[in-house]
């Protein structure tokens, strides 16, 4: 849950007097993209060239009759304390450009995007798109977008929930 | 420090009878690149975006009397238990292809960097350079850098200390 505090000083005063929420984020999870179909392969090599846990795995509802292709389409794995997710690059609009390797998106939860969103906003960051469902194994029920000025994509997204049946220890 | 186990199972003997050590990071901290000169604004800009606090700073020593520019070389910043490194691409040899805004490497950090290059080139991933003294909010002292088969660039290195006289709370 986020915590709130309301801003009443004068950079609320110049934002048109509205006040200025600060909004508290629970996690910040890096997000790699990796080309079609190797999200399995990338985890087994975190494991075995860093002792990263999969914590998370999410399966492709559609791959799922399709026996040739492997069928994970995102996996959040722990390294240490930090989480960082892995999507299958093919099936994520997120991610920036399509790109794979250093292409990194950063996710931030918290409950109260809408006003994580506007606070981004009105620091200087672009919104991109609407608040829109979240899927895969960042972005468990709502995700907004913004870029910020260094070009950087920041996903504000409710915190994830577990998916059930498909988690490995 | 890190703590480290021999593993002396069938995945240590295929890598010709060599023990396999698992090395245990301390920390995971994305590293991100901002366009020349511009780390100042970007800690000002994720402190309002974001809440993000700043928890280091590294100055530009060969800057330092030129008053035209500012004399941030590098910031580490921190956002709810997350920390993220910020630095002036023109400065920093480990930025992937120079790249700004998505393009982001990866920070562990751990006292054995040998071992830890080690395990990761072994699992596959390239190791690119010698491991050499750092700078900046990462790597205090010594930094091994590899590159995974997803094209993501790794930096791993020794625990930054706090450097003094330059922090802001």
């Amino acid at each position: 849950m986020a915590s709130e505090v309301t801003d009443g000083t004068a950079a609320g005063e110049a934002n048109g007097g509205a006040a200025v929420k600060t909004v508290a984020f629970t996690a910040v999870k890096p997000h790699l993209f990796v080309e079609c179909s190797k999200v399995c392969d990338a985890v087994a090599f975190y494991k075995s060239a860093f002792g990263a846990e999969e914590v998370n795995r999410v399966s492709h509802p559609k791959r799922k009759a399709d026996q040739e292709l492997p069928v994970l389409l995102s996996a959040e794995i722990k390294l240490g304390s930090s989480s960082i997710l892995i999507s299958d690059v093919s099936d994520d609009s997120t991610a920036p450009g399509k790109a794979v390797g250093s292409g990194v998106v950063f996710c931030l939860e918290t409950e109260d995007i809408e006003a994580a969103v506007e606070t981004a906003v009105k620091a200087g960051a672009v919104s991109e798109g609407e608040i829109s469902e979240g899927e895969g194994a960042c972005c468990g029920k709502r995700v907004g977008k913004v870029k910020d000025p260094y070009g950087v994509v920041w996903l504000i997204c409710t915190p994830t929930a577990k998916k059930g049946g498909d988690v490995e220890a």
